[in-house]
């Protein structure tokens, strides 16, 4: 059984758990405290050099991190991970744009302000860039999704569970959607999806980091 | 034949330039200038709504953007695509650490520093970041190198030209890899590649944007 390391409302977190739910997998979940410095002690950095959850522990001792390849890894062979190539190119392409347009500038709004919630190391000069960058990836998505109902494929998959972790909770942070009604529309579309469950969703088996 | 609009000395473009010679696909390249604007005029915009490059044709009017997604699409089913699940997730997970820790940091101190050459929106605060979690992202990668030869699959992929693209301009800037000793042998291992060509070399045929 795989054994997933997440933090709560970490929206990277999230997208393994929607996956993991929406695959019917079981798993046991190990809660980290980035805040803490959870992910920072000698053990943790063992397991991941990055220092950085969600890491998947695929088999005793294998350890996969990085949100968008633990979703490629656990939905392979699914109808959530495309096969065709281009189809699956076209996924991949929406996340890595999430990786450099949306996770940095939706993600971190979210992190600083919803998490963090302010302190001395937040710079107005970042939010300012974030917000701007932010609105521009959400322009892109906007759209694209004018004329599809999900991002990749033709049908909802892996590439929409990594979009939607951080853009469903941008109200939460600086961000107005109310001028972007087809990715309301998605949001919606994405949460009637089967398995669903929000980010404040936890396993009833729940460990807690040592 | 592929078409690719690619800028010269831009990373994320050499990484497909790169992959394309290794791989022995004939493809026509029209050189964009970011510099000038080139990606943000209205029929770029209508081809690749990001505004960036590089971007391949894939089919007359089809348009693929992002260069990790080019890799994966035009590797397809060859070795440097890696199949196998677990190694498939391996060179992925690498692949988005590039775009969120390396492109953002090696990437964003090339592009400043090299092609515009400073300027009034270069901030001393940008800089002093992208040095601090660029040097972050090397020590992972060193990390890993010190007990492999490549970073994903035991072999040559995808991942290595992903992170291979501003890893080897990183000196240009402001990084010095003397205390990277790992790093420094799998560039030389890189550019020992059959088909490997440099981030200055262009295909005979070249098209010019309009």
């Amino acid at each position: 059984m795989y054994t997933l390391y997440s933090m709560r409302r970490s929206g990277n977190s999230y997208k393994v758990r929607l996956a993991l739910s929406q695959l019917g997998i079981p798993y046991d979940l190990v809660e980290v405290d980035i805040l803490r410095g959870e992910t920072r002690t000698p053990e943790f950095l063992a397991k991941n050099p990055s220092g950085q959850v969600p890491l998947l522990e695929v088999a005793p001792g294998r350890y996969l991190p990085e949100s968008n390849a633990i979703l490629w890894y656990i939905a392979g062979g699914t109808p959530l991970a495309p096969d065709d190539r281009i189809d699956r190119a076209e996924a991949l392409q929406w996340m890595f744009f999430e990786q450099h347009s949306v996770e940095p500038n939706l993600g971190a709004a979210h992190f600083w302000l919803t998490l963090v919630k302010g302190g001395r190391d937040l710079h107005t000069h970042a939010l300012e860039g974030w917000t701007e960058r932010g609105y521009q990836a959400l322009r892109v998505m906007e759209q694209h999704l004018e004329s599809r109902p999900f991002f990749a494929a033709g049908r909802y998959t892996i590439a929409d569970i990594a979009l939607y972790a951080y853009t469903h909770t941008a109200n939460e942070t600086v961000f107005d959607l109310t001028g972007f009604p087809a990715i309301r529309a998605w949001l919606k579309r994405v949460a009637d999806q089967p398995g669903y469950v929000p980010i404040t969703w936890e396993p009833a088996a729940l460990a807690i980091a040592e």
